[in-house]
């Protein structure tokens, strides 16, 4: 199981909000709305993401490193090795 | 009209495609994927975004800006300011 | 002349200050400061440098570009387009 | 000891690197070097400041938190959320 497991419901009621955002962006774009207010919500869905990805980020460390930590071998340096490449890869995002 | 009247088409596609991706998001999420790809489908989501409000501001900059700096007056510096402030948000989203 | 001419000693002011916050990370490492810590002035850093930047592009759109607009001609496009490039890299550093 | 200890000469190598390229960026300054190359030049530091910033983000994981993991212990939850909340400042800076 992932490590948003618990979290599931959580995570799906962001990203439904963030697709009922992402359609009111195209209802602004239709209806000619400011271009200043259009980037102004697209800065709003963009954070809105990043908190998920945060999230995410803090259950997988939580549960799915930890695990691979707390069982020791080879695969704990792995899964540091993995998720600081997605950190490096949500910072330059 | 706003500056991206001539490639409204253009921006409803890339939101389009984006509302897409949210949903293809709560399908991994559903289908319990591992953290490391959610997060970075998550990334590539906000990219898109990202390349929404830069095509967004250079049409803005292209149109609004240049209209009210060609046509003078106090209207020019204060969409001056209001673009640099919306740059400001857009940087730190 | 630049874009930042009239506030070329404000922006040295902001460098000066981000060299020795560059310098003071320098030492934070050298005292085996906490991981956490030396972090979070990193971060610090990274806004200040980005608060130059967003000064930076604010004087050049009021300056240059309003300068190439006002005069017409193909060299507004150009220097509008060179802009958005610029804040297309910064939005992505 | 902090979990760059093994590394500490690689970061500051890179925070030298960085003190010269802000030094750098004062010299293009009072040379009235065109924006947009200072601006690139600003971007540039700032992506060499994060890649610093995931670099110590890695050592964190691998070494700092990854012992607290193994040693158990209420400690453990702690370090991995105080680790996230670093990750979320990194993200949002």
């Amino acid at each position: 199981m992932p490590g948003y497991s618990e979290n599931k419901d959580a995570v799906q009621k962001r990203l439904r909000r963030i697709e009922g955002q992402v359609r009111g962006l195209q209802r602004m774009v239709d209806e000619d709305k400011y271009c200043i207010d259009v980037l102004d919500q697209v800065a709003a869905v963009t954070k809105a993401l990043q908190a998920v990805a945060i999230g995410l980020l803090d259950e997988h460390l939580s549960h799915c490193v930890a695990d691979a930590l707390t069982a020791g071998g080879g695969r704990a340096d792995e899964k540091v090795a993995e998720a600081s490449a997605a950190i490096a890869r949500l910072v330059r995002s």
